[in-house]
């Protein structure tokens, strides 16, 4: 059997209204999604693929004709970690995102025009609803599983909160209860950047013929930095110079400098802006430590794999840990690792292989007790 | 006897060029300094105040009619730790600075009009040159001392490379040998976050009525967050809401934002940002490691006081344990002490009872020494 997905097509799931925390009801609502593999007969296999802050819908799997696979391919496919030969693997754009899903460029049914800062502010909790609508769509009662990392792993949290009887069991990866104001002022800053462009005007741009890319790229700039460790970079870059060896003013000096100012500019040709800014503001809302954490005594059953990394300052590890302390006084099943890794933030899309033991094993086990139980 | 400093004024020295160590000369400098104290008969008694990247002159003291006093007050001053009643203090605006001393602000002498991009790029050695001119000029030949933290840690290293005959000792605090590719990746972002300022136009603003005070702000912004740890961040904020305390959109919905945008707004008032590119880049091109280090074995009698905190992740203690170790192989006097502390790299400003006690008892140590030896 080939270990690749070939052919991947992203679905739409349509549906009339959400009914948002804030009281306020999004109408025409659509979630882009894929599926890996096969749903078994009594659809006890489906695992849940939440993704990260600039993540999509293509979690694994090659498109027709693309050149790469979905974000976290090398962890979903056949064989590997989420084994589509055994699991039915769903991911689906968050609300708000710009990848399929409704979000501020989407077009508003009231006016016929995008929404831009007419869209109403969506929480992690929001986006979790929408999930639920679709895993309810697909005739899943209750998840296998649902894992994600960074703000991936918020969403995790958020259904143990919100739908405890719906998983069997939860991996959130390098992510926290709550931001901190560290976490918050990064994404602050990011926020002002694209606000302070002229072009971002204050966010009617999609009639223009023009869009804020230059503060864009400097927010994912900003963010680049926080994936990182500092070991990491100073292993990929050191202080080596770009061609123009000389000090030649303001332009790139630095390698460092070079790769930040790519990654800002691709970036900018997939996202949109204002999307950043709701979803940065979903990521500092979300808080759910103390009496929001998962109130349910009912649901103790589920089982939680807990993962952070050494070198990761942006979820620095404390914040998972915090994580495990409160689920174990709650009386849940968790098990925490710390990997150890000098690849910072990043180190959830790239120690694949120790986290594809641990996760293998991890959902063989709930599988195994959710068949038998 | 008060041990307030009253009525200080800034002086000019003007000299009528420096050679830079790109080979371009500079005319007409201006460098804006203060001092504090009284110079002994035979003149040992002069301690050099370097300041960090935003600092200025006006160290200690109080201008005449001013609510505040310098930047390091609580360092320096009757019986502080640079004890004006024993020592001659100085300190001055660093070259390519905007507070007095010659800077792209500055009316470039052969064209009638600021400098802007003309100005050349400077290095750390360059503000060192202009130092010692300074030195030169009121007498000195050698310094009992040179201190400063961060982008001061700097100029107190280089001093120790061009000039370690001019020097009984030196105190770098809280800095490095060369910024690491995570240090050039902020200021990096920085810089491009002032040049995306539309207002910015190339660096040629002061003719203008408007200056890139969006950009500059973010920069500082990002500037403020590296400033602080994790957890004096948490101690201060915490996820503290505004008054407005509903999710009102992308307003400030957190403390920790209203103060950034605070310290952004009122950065601008006072920094120029063509300054602030034209410094960073001189610490981003800084290195005194490897061979370029204190070449000369023949001034083996200065001695290093090197002074880190621990929760400063943006100039991390490995940098001071490097500098360290290369005074240690080269033979040189060195103490050093991690300072403990949760303020990250604020703490060289805010950690002022070890700190005084350190570097008290260090220079009556030189101080009795050159004056026995």
């Amino acid at each position: 059997m080939k270990n690749i997905l070939e052919n991947i097509e992203t679905q739409y799931f349509k549906f009339d209204k959400l009914v948002l925390e804030s009281g306020k009801e999004l109408k025409d609502v659509t979630i882009a999604y894929e599926t890996y593999g096969k749903m078994n007969e009594n659809k006890s296999n489906a695992v849940l693929i939440v993704h990260a802050f600039s993540g999509d819908a293509n979690a694994a799997g090659f498109h027709k004709g693309a050149s790469k696979p979905g974000w976290w391919d090398n962890m979903i496919g056949p064989g590997k970690a989420f084994d589509t030969d055994k699991y039915f693997v769903i991911c689906s754009n968050i609300l708000a995102g710009c990848s399929g899903s409704t979000g501020p460029a989407s077009i508003n049914p009231s006016t016929g025009k995008p929404y831009a800062l007419d869209f109403p502010v969506v929480t992690v909790a929001d986006m979790v609803a929408g999930q639920k609508k679709l895993v309810d769509h697909l005739g899943i009662k209750k998840l296998l599983s649902v894992a994600g990392g960074s703000m991936g792993g918020m969403q995790v949290l958020q259904w143990a909160v919100s739908y405890p009887e719906a998983l069997c069991s939860a991996i959130p990866i390098a992510t926290t209860m709550k931001h901190s104001p560290q976490q918050i002022a990064f994404n602050e800053v990011a926020r002002q950047s694209i606000m302070a462009d002229v072009k971002w005007n204050n966010g009617n741009y999609y009639d223009t013929k023009q869009s804020p890319d230059s503060g864009l790229a400097i927010a994912r700039m900003i963010g680049h930095i926080t994936y990182m460790s500092d070991t990491s970079m100073e292993e990929k870059f050191s202080r080596k110079r770009k061609e123009n060896n000389a000090p030649s003013g303001f332009a790139s000096d630095f390698e460092v400098e070079g790769y930040l100012r790519y990654r800002g500019d691709s970036f900018v040709k997939r996202f949109d802006a204002n999307s950043y800014l709701y979803i940065t503001k979903a990521m500092d809302l979300f808080d759910v430590s103390g009496k929001n954490f998962v109130k349910t005594a009912k649901n103790k059953d589920t089982n939680f794999l807990v993962i952070s990394f050494q070198s990761d300052w942006l979820y620095p590890s404390y914040q998972s840990e915090d994580i495990v302390k409160q689920l174990k006084l709650k009386g849940y099943n968790a098990t925490y690792i710390e990997i150890k890794s000098t690849y910072g933030h990043d180190a959830f899309l790239l120690e694949v292989e120790d986290e594809t033991k641990l996760v293998k094993h991890f959902l063989e086990k709930v599988y195994k007790e959710a068949e038998n139980g």
